[in-house]
């Protein structure tokens, strides 16, 4: 308050529109990802951002609107986290690497962020799921890419472009699958969940039960 | 008709109550698998299975009960078609590799039941999921306990058991990843699926790109 007694509390001060959207985005990333898409509630997205409801509406939408654009924000984070995170003149073992790294760190960084993306929009299926495939679609052509160069580079030109893809599928399923693994077994770090997974698909079982390693030059 | 014209006709023969059932859920997982589990008609799958909509109702429930018989009679299959191609007294490269075999197997012959397993069931959500992911946990159980064993072979002890389980829930991860990933590219057969990706977990791509290739013995 001021001495002219007209300003408003403190959590309905003027914003920039910008902002207001992240607090509710933040927040409805957070209500998702604890209730699911369905049991969570506009009236409990409304409390943790501090935005009145009519306000949520009028920026962006109802709750189908709301947790469309969670997933396309969440979504657009996650592979730009990746892309940064790989350095296209390093060999492949480290951009494999370095790619796998930056995926845990988000995941680790962002645990709700990827409840949301994983868990819950797949449950809830239908427009969404059609957002998260696209996802998994470019996550994939990137590790295709991988997969392709470094097999080329190989003079396996042919035999790589046509598995190629397959294996990069494979690849991003397996990613995937430890960290939903992951969500509950918190006590494992980024860096060992990534050299185990790394280890798996760069040195393969035969190599494994040799007691060969993979460790990051 | 018969000459005294009582029997009814082919259709409402009297069958044992246990074929009524298969041909119920046979019906059932076909019509799950086109329309999935919302937009499914209990009308197609009594057109489909030629069995009138009261007698569905009265041998396996509404809808929702329905759907979960079909998830627990395939998850069952599935489950029982791996164990089956696995052979105990194999190597492990060897175990692995019938296991993915018969999985993929399985999928090829049981297109639909996959589809229902693997994308209506996560897509719905809720209490079904769970059954899903029951199937999932066996399955990984199943891995699991044939990397920790090679790696026991080898004296890898400790590090074989901490690992083990993360290693086989990547790779039924990676295994269904390609699974789905067929259902759109069913020109590759179920065996060049499973030297994929038994390639990519036994060798790895080091030794992918440099030419060596995994073969069953």
């Amino acid at each position: 308050m001021t001495d002219d007694g007209q300003r408003p509390p403190a959590r309905t001060r003027r914003l920039p529109r910008a902002v207001r959207e992240r607090q509710i985005l933040d927040a409805a990333v957070q209500v998702f990802s604890r209730h699911g898409y369905h049991a969570a509630s506009m009236d409990e997205v409304s409390d943790v951002a501090g935005v009145s409801k009519p306000m949520i509406y009028a920026y962006l939408g109802a709750k189908e609107d709301l947790f469309a654009k969670c997933i396309g924000r969440e979504a657009a984070r996650l592979l730009e986290a990746v892309r940064t995170g790989v350095h296209a003149e390093l060999p492949p073992d480290m951009q494999l690497w370095h790619g796998l790294r930056a995926f845990y760190r988000f995941v680790a960084e962002h645990r709700e962020a990827w409840t949301v993306l994983h868990r819950q929009a797949l449950t809830v299926g239908g427009q969404f799921a059609g957002e998260v495939n696209a996802l998994r679609k470019r996550a994939i052509d990137l590790v295709a890419a991988l997969v392709v160069s470094a097999g080329t580079r190989q003079g396996l030109g042919e035999a790589a472009e046509f598995s190629g893809p397959a294996l990069a599928v494979a690849l991003v399923g397996a990613a995937e699958s430890l960290a939903d693994w992951w969500l509950d077994h918190p006590d494992v770090s980024d860096g060992v969940l990534a050299s185990w997974l790394m280890n798996l698909v760069w040195l393969g079982f035969n190599d494994l039960v040799e007691g060969k390693v993979w460790r990051p030059q």
